[in-house]
């Protein structure tokens, strides 16, 4: 195991406080117990949004903390939920007296703790709502979750509610406009190489040289097959064709298009993923008229990429287009 | 070699081509000769900002396009520098009749075709200076250098001259200000793993399993030493040292503290990385005022990280903070 590290066991604390120190201008460290919140946290009146999980996913949540997007973010342990305690202490910090929205990926340890957190903070009166994100086409249950996996797709619930909420809508209209983005977007994924998660040291599967996973999860979960290596394009066909079919999408339809990187894959193969990704959608008749590409929702240092198509609408674009302001995503003001 | 790639000397064709497809909005394409150009150029009366290099550092130079950056970035094969033909195309392109800034990586052949695309635009009646960046602290000369080599110290080169073009200043103004970056801006690297050139098909050197490389180049070329693995913190005090004694930065210095990743290296490496750094510095009195972490200066798939240290003036900060609107960098319009 190669990595920038000191002891494993301090991997987490020692990363956020790092980037709490280099982002102070957005965030603020709460530490015992452990969450990134906004700097001007609660914003009186506003919704807030939390969301969480296991650590080694970065930039997401903590990268997403600030204006236009979420309020606060709970890591937990590499790959591991976060407890209770934490997510409490979030929910509290972030709450300005209009309620607070949980975005919880489809995890079964995320969606118990959020779940037991969210039942504290109402018995302390506070109004929570909650969303599950499921966008991971691949598999219908998985090593860690019952239905389907929450991934990259999360990222953009994230956007487009954190706009909902920072224009003033109320719990259950940012609630109702992030069940619409978790309705309408789907995702799969595929992996070259493993991760290492810190204090195991050892890789949590194995691929031979020629091999890759395709619809792998964001933890290193099975995914649909493990196959040869093939040029990027069939990779992106073999990706592409479940998720236009699941919702499905049609001709005429607007989208929004990531490709992300799972954290060891270089951009410059992104776009080229990015490129066939784009060339089967205008096939389709299917406009990208919204994109995102980079490392966004990571594996620790996997080699690999998903990809995630959003059906837009005018309101999704427009809140899509407004303003954020956080470490990873920052356009508009 | 695992890559998401086609075959493989269509990778940086393929590759531009989804960048392009991607940010529709930001930049232009120009195929033969290939270069990237801002949507709106060329800016009448504004210094055009031309760079470029091999590509495989992604999203150096074309993810800088863009208003307050760069007016064009010309992209060479993989780790090889463009030609002059595409620098020239690149340089008249975004003359807006104010002149054009080239801002060069001290690398031979870059250095070599920047200066004949120079004298070739300066014969068509271009006004053209140019700048070369050589921050690289860790070895005076080098494989594919003479003197310092210019690494990830570039960004913060091609943003502040970029910001000193958008405001209007002039060619000369606008050269002073790279000139200022380029004397107070240090850098220096290491590498965990090789990079893999696509068309080599086989790492460009070799690690231990237990091995590291301080002072690595951006292209693989050997550094001051290998070594064994360390904790995090001390392969930052080793990167650090060099650096701060080279300007000498002291105390009582504002710095923008950049920690850059290889391509490889994920995001929750980085910022332990930036907590000890910062840690440091401040131990020596030096202020932190700005930051930024992130892979903006890869070396494709290589694992490891570079740190930067520039420091500011009150000219400085407020061209780094003023509106950038490019693929990479963002903010503040």
């Amino acid at each position: 195991m190669k990595k920038l590290i000191n002891d494993p066991k301090n991997v987490v604390d020692e990363s956020v406080a790092g980037f709490a120190l280099a982002h102070a201008d957005l965030v603020t460290l709460s530490t015992e117990p452990l969450f990134i919140a906004r700097s001007d946290a609660p914003v009186s009146g506003k919704v807030g949004l939390v969301s969480g999980g296991g650590s080694g996913h970065e930039p997401l949540h903590a990268g997403f903390v600030g204006f236009g997007m979420l309020d606060a973010a709970v890591p937990g342990p590499v790959f591991t939920s976060p407890t209770p305690d934490p997510i409490i202490a979030a929910t509290q910090a972030v709450d300005g007296g209009s309620g607070v929205l949980h975005i919880v990926k489809n995890y079964t340890g995320d969606v118990l703790n959020f779940e037991t957190a969210a039942d504290l903070a109402e018995a302390e009166g506070i109004t929570v709502r909650t969303v599950i994100v499921d966008d991971d086409v691949a598999v219908k249950d998985s090593l860690y979750t019952a239905g389907r996996r929450g991934v990259a797709g999360t990222v953009l619930v994230e956007k487009i509610a954190g706009a909902a909420a920072e224009r003033g809508d109320s719990l259950d209209e940012v609630a109702t406009v992030a069940e619409k983005v978790v309705a309408q977007v789907r995702s799969m994924g595929v992996a070259l190489t493993p991760s290492v998660v810190p204090h195991a040291g050892e890789p949590s599967f194995t691929l031979a040289d020629d091999e890759i996973e395709i619809g792998i999860g964001i933890h290193g979960e099975p995914g649909r097959a493990k196959i040869s290596l093939e040029p990027a394009d069939q990779i992106v066909d073999r990706l592409l064709e479940p998720i236009l079919e699941d919702l499905p999408f049609e001709s005429g339809d607007d989208v929004l298009l990531f490709v992300n990187g799972m954290g060891g894959t270089p951009q410059i193969e992104l776009y080229i993923l990015y490129r066939r990704a784009a060339e089967v959608l205008a096939e389709r008749g299917i406009t990208v008229t919204r994109s995102l590409v980079g490392n966004y929702v990571t594996a620790l240092e996997m080699q690999g990429a998903s990809l995630t198509v959003l059906k837009l609408d005018d309101e999704l674009t427009t809140l899509w287009d407004a303003p954020v302001q956080t470490a990873a995503l920052r356009w508009g003001r």
